[in-house]
């Protein structure tokens, strides 16, 4: 096979322990299909600010951008929260996804079976909940400008929320795309009774939708949205938005499922180059503990074979070894119910080498 | 007793029956305390668009301003939706707040004991949320500039959040207040990792808290509170946050008590003066059969009684004669278990009116 060419960013607190069971993954994976990785390391984040003084240094973006797909752990931690902005490394975060131009971010909310009773809803309501939802990433609030200024009534502090059509445009057909591989249902969440940005994106999704004749559009104000996810949670399919309300309609959406620790997040630009890292944080208080689940790395690479490389039956295969050794009943901490039987992070990761 | 002006605006589809209910309310507590007050009904919303031509007219405005204070009931509904900006409940409602200097929006979300299965919470998860949500209310990206313009891309949809030292120093201000009288504990939402706004908002915070030092103060990014809400709605005492960020979160917040038919709110400025309305909207859908609940409206009529006129008495009686009518297992149709047993929109005023 081709060689596909991976950068693999371990990042800060638990990053580390889980990319390296997601490594040991990879090579079984070129075991048992002959797929060929090369793998290059890079550091990024709180451990990137402590070596080289930046959170994103130009070596690392030059890794990643020479690579087909970048594997990330997890990034942050108390030790850099009080620094400058320049020295912390959400700016790192948002740098990485600006200058490879990851403009939409994929963030699937589905109930693990084993994990059903781990959500606070109650489970007659999560029944059936699956659904994705498609963030926008390189635009917004984010992105705009931001500056302060002396105003009449004492120091102003401004942030400029900016859109054009083009790049509503993109995310947008990209979420009726993913609809129609699934459910052909999609919600798009905008606050258009305000904002003119959310008009401009209703505008857009109305001008496009006739192309997409078989996906079903509603659109939900952002605040409706959070009262919805928890009232119908299993009535969304797929949910399209704007940069600031994905990021707090995804979290919502992790956190009704009660799977938060075991999901796996995309972060796609043009082409099939993709940035794939487990939804959950840096979880400095368990770090280098063996305490942390690598389910959601493992699923991320899963989702990375599948979306950047096309290789399904990888996917395929690594999927269903994880479903195999939950269901033999094998569990980390975080997600046992009995912590006296709960195995460790490289345990975890060789069992599910194992199944593979 | 002194003459309190109340203005009364019932607005669209339920809101018309549930302010009735209220009225009488209103009048009971002046047979039985003594008290004296003045309503002056007005138009607002989408009733005012059809009969004045626009959705918050002069006159609307003058009783409003001459008033002490003002019962809303509910405005909006799809027979307007599709109007342009200027013809839009929604902009009376922007409307009247910035006219009217209602900055602080109070939205308490507790769980009624009758209504904790409703919740699609667990109800050991549920156990003990009693939370309020501060929302500052005239400032932010509901009121920036925003505009279109021709850009690179294309057309541009632009919005700005501003918020300046004084704005967000009263809000907050008025949080650690109420947070002195509840548990004295304060939850400072922002997305400080990202917005320059947020970043003000979060100084103004940390330089006031001292001022309150019975008030433990923690810092909380919007993404993580969006989860937190879910995972631990009890450990909450008061939330305080900008205008957008409220919007998502106090709904969320409302929805995940079970009680959103039941839940009051105040919209205060300077003063004394307030807004009063349910949380819940004006529903059209069952609009004018009698099926619609007056408790929210009624327990909104109590927060003004206690926080604009300082009636403690006359709020004390009407939320236990609401408790009373509901222990003794009276229910409209939408807090019904058995909707065959459901009484009426009139029955439960009268209901509510006899056992004050
Ligand atoms: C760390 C922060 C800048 C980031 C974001 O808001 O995008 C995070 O919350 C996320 O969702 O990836
Ligand atoms: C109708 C809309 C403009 C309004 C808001 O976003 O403030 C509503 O959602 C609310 O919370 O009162």
């Amino acid at each position: 096979a081709e060689v596909k060419k991976i950068a693999v960013i371990a990042g800060d607190g638990i990053g580390p322990e889980v990319v390296a069971e997601a490594e040991k993954v990879l090579k079984r994976t070129e075991e048992v299909f002959g797929y060929r990785f090369e793998t290059e390391h890079a550091l990024f984040g709180g451990i990137a600010i402590d070596e080289k003084g930046t959170p994103l240094p130009e070596e690392t973006l030059t890794v990643c951008k020479s690579a087909d797909a970048v594997l990330l752990g997890a990034v942050g931690g108390p030790k850099w929260d009080n620094n400058s902005k320049e020295l912390r490394p959400e700016t790192g975060l948002l740098g990485i996804r600006k200058a490879l131009g990851l403009f939409s971010n994929l963030r699937p909310a589905v109930v693990f079976d084993c994990l059903k009773d781990a959500s606070t809803l109650k489970p007659e309501v999560l029944e059936g909940t699956d659904l994705m939802v498609v963030r926008e990433l390189t635009g917004g609030i984010y992105f705009g400008e931001k500056f302060r200024r002396e105003g009449s009534q004492g120091e102003e502090a401004v942030d400029t929320c900016v859109y054009n059509v083009t790049e509503v445009e993109r995310i947008v057909r990209q979420a009726f795309e993913i609809a129609q591989g699934r459910r052909k249902k999609l919600a798009s969440v905008d606050k258009a009774n305000v904002l003119e940005t959310s008009r401009l994106w209703r505008e857009v999704v109305n001008r496009v939708a006739p192309d997409y004749p078989d996906v079903e559009v509603e659109h939900v104000l952002v605040d409706n949205c959070a009262m919805q996810l928890l009232r119908r949670p299993a009535s969304f399919d797929v949910i399209v938005t704007e940069n600031m309300f994905g990021d707090i309609l995804s979290d919502e959406a992790a956190m009704l499922t009660g799977s938060i620790g075991m999901l796996a997040s995309a972060s796609l630009g043009e082409g099939s180059f993709g940035l794939y890292e487990p939804v959950h944080g840096s979880a400095p208080d368990i770090a280098g503990q063996g305490l942390a689940n690598p389910i959601a790395t493992i699923l991320s690479l899963a989702l990375m074979f599948r979306t950047t490389f096309g290789y399904a039956e990888g996917a395929d295969a690594i999927e269903a070894a994880v479903s195999n050794v939950l269901n033999a009943g094998h569990r980390t901490s975080d997600i046992a119910v009995d912590k006296s039987t709960a195995i460790s992070t490289t345990e975890m990761g060789d069992l599910i080498v194992a199944a593979i």
